[in-house]
């Protein structure tokens, strides 16, 4: 038998007597001599086994007194936080739905790939490196922007796609929500107007709710945002700042066109607008897209991206690319707010995936596999009467028109009570405009999930 | 030879080329197949070695036609951020200086231990289990309040002290600044009042500054606020919150008297005000001191705390205990700001070391250490001059009278030209009443911090 094996016994042991009452609350617990005796361990087996029942709360330690039941055992167990039917489907539904959805629940309208989709050995291998890695590496909160290597390799990366920036132009950050954060509290003040896509993303809206800025939608076409809706409200509402993700836009998996782009930077430049591309997405498209930051060069164009949805949400790392006085500004702000930018384990599981090409190869064989299950879902979907919008690029995300007539909340609502966890239209869309829509995604579509579909359609009608 | 090396030669053979300018961007590389023959190595190797320079950004391949020098290589040399003398000694000084010292910079002003005090040997078992633990673990976002194993450890920990807390009443974050920094966001809008101490933590200024509210400084004595002070400020300017460490103050190390925080909470209650307490040095005291979240049971105080100063500010990870309504409320939040709380991996090193015991045995030590440390820097400051304000109880700061009519911001600018970062008093006051005083940190006190601080005191006088 293992030691590990025997300190478990030992700590079952004694959680068995408070279980049934054998030892009350603030009784004294056998003494580690006369324990080992009666279990037939060693006396270092048995103060391992109190020590990890301390550290569980079970029992405690009196110096030069010994050891006694903990006070107050009688915690309630745990609840997982419950699925919430009543709970009205804002911005916030899906992201608290997804991150806290049992584990028999599907996702299908959930904004990541299932964990086995993901390049695990090559995390693994990570960890193991990390664990070698020196003391500071392991204990310290590292440089102000964030480790050098790894805003090193970002910065060839961009570079590579025609975007040169300088390491001291990139600022590492924890998360890809957090980089916005952390941009509109620089450059925004409540009342300002933030232009964003219709539909866009639910959670630029839940914070930009947040910020107290008005949100002003432009409709989003298969090229991109529509200019001439664009130019308007840049008219009328005189925005400070517009929110997008240009490549494998969320939720539509649109990609704007090069004409439009190029159009929408001269706009900008009339109204010194301020952008934010969110390249969270981009790694997944089969090859580079027009960019607002790289055509721009990062005059008016903030860059930002995240490793979250392509190597590991676990390891919570973001980053942004802008001019040497915003990073000035964010790095500021990001000390103040967070003292600091990612753990910098986090970051150093990012750096080593992309130095030693493991994440590269990943996302090679991704590509593929999504563009199969990309068609695999739409052909599936068919019978259902829900189409894609589009049938994107790369990505996940299957923007799919409902049956005539139908509501995507209803449906929601249907299917959550099959659990299953759907992305309504209108969590998208500021304007209100797509209840007759839902984002799918394609790395999420377990067999399950038509058959819960088609019930669920069959219920909400 | 072992793979790695090979693969590492055959690297080293390119950029070598590359850097000789034998091979010019754009230029193709030559093939696996020809460079393995050259370099006598298996085409395998070259693979590899041509993979890992292509994450590098050195080479990048064209599908079907080879590989070919990348075409932008003269980025500058990564430089590390400059330690700057011109910039003014606000109350972001301290921790850019400290977060971005060179490493042969020595950092008595800063707010942490090093590395080698911190417990290595059981944060890298704990990376080493995570490399083995399940694939949700290693690439999912977690649940939106943070692993339930580490909620329920930490629930327990807090019943132990006299405040028993479920566990859906404990939400983890990426870190105890960003857990004020959410608090705030929830509870005051621009233009309202917060109490601080005078001195307080200086990132709390930067923080408060960042969201706007009007600060108000209370003067701190060795048993806490003042309470006149208190009484008087609460009348005048009606605070809506009052942000402070009862245990182990930051900066003064003193500790809140029961009777005052009795007294407090009364005020508190009469005007209902909210109060964060801030309880991240806590585990650094020898017993439990007198705690305004226990009294109050979490009705008006708000407990917060973090690991990076006692485990790992590599492994970023905070939390705060509340009312669920408040809960409620911060979870939204972080799922806006920040989609989610710390990285799973680093509260996986939290919740190991917390579980396994290995945690609370380095407390013990740690706090042995420190009262040793703390009783040796007080020693050998003496003879400068420099004398303690009050010799703490436990934790790792010094907060130090200079000797008379000294300035602590010319001291702190002299220092730094002589590689030593300090933490000048006001920049831990809001009232500007501290430039005669200096935070040092025990555990920091290298032998040259000694002769330097000597030299310093000379050339600033």
């Amino acid at each position: 038998m293992t030691n590990a094996l025997r300190t478990t016994q030992v700590m079952d042991a004694i959680r068995r007597m408070v279980a049934e009452r054998a030892l009350l609350a603030g009784d004294r617990v056998p003494s580690i001599r006369s324990f080992a005796a009666r279990m037939n361990v060693s006396p270092s087996t048995v103060v391992e086994a109190y020590d990890r029942l301390i550290a569980e709360g079970v029992i405690r330690s009196k110096p030069g007194s010994g050891f006694y039941v903990a006070g107050r055992t009688a915690l309630k167990d745990l609840r997982a936080p419950s699925a919430d039917l009543d709970r009205s489907v804002d911005p916030l539904w899906v992201s608290r739905q997804s991150l806290d959805a049992a584990p028999d629940v599907l996702k299908p309208g959930c904004g990541w790939m299932p964990p086995d989709w993901m390049p695990q050995a090559s995390i693994r291998r990570a960890l193991r490196q990390i664990s070698h890695g020196g003391d500071a590496l392991l204990a310290d909160y590292g440089s102000s922007h964030g480790g050098p290597a790894l805003r090193q390799i970002l910065a060839r990366q961009s570079a590579e796609e025609g975007l040169p920036v300088d390491p001291d132009m990139v600022l590492l950050t924890g998360s890809g929500s957090q980089t916005i954060d952390l941009i509109c509290r620089l450059l925004l003040r409540p009342g300002d107007t933030v232009l964003v896509d219709d539909p866009c993303y639910f959670n630029f809206q839940a914070l930009l709710r947040v910020l107290g800025v008005r949100i002003v939608p432009v409709p989003f076409t298969r090229d991109g945002p529509d200019l001439a809706a664009f130019a308007e409200a840049l008219e009328t509402h005189r925005p400070r700042l517009y929110l997008t993700n240009s490549a494998l836009h969320n939720p539509t998996g649109a990609t704007i066109s090069a004409q439009t782009a190029h159009r929408l930077l001269l706009l900008a430049a009339e109204r010194e607008l301020m952008i934010v591309e969110d390249d969270t997405f981009a790694a997944l498209e089969p090859d580079l897209s027009p960019r607002l930051a790289i055509l721009d060069g990062l005059q008016r164009v903030i860059r930002i991206g995240s490793f979250s949805k392509t190597l590991s949400a676990a390891a919570r790392c973001g980053y942004v690319m802008a001019r040497p006085d915003l990073i000035e500004g964010l790095t500021d702000l990001q000390v103040a707010t967070n003292f600091g930018g990612p753990s910098p384990v986090a970051a150093e599981i990012v750096r080593i995936t992309l130095a030693d090409g493991s994440y590269r190869k990943h996302i090679a064989a991704t590509r593929t596999r999504l563009a199969r299950a990309r068609r695999d879902a739409a052909a599936r979907l068919q019978p259902l009467g829900i189409e894609p919008w589009i049938m994107p690029r790369g990505g996940f995300y299957l923007w799919c028109h409902l049956p005539k007539g139908r509501s995507a909340q209803d449906l929601a609502k249907a299917a959550l009570e099959r659990k299953i966890v759907l992305a309504p239209g209108n969590v998208f869309s500021v304007a209100g405009t797509a209840d007759g829509f839902i984002r799918l995604n394609a790395s999420q579509m377990a067999p399950a999930v038509y058959d819960a579909l088609a019930e669920a359609l069959e219920r909400s009608a």
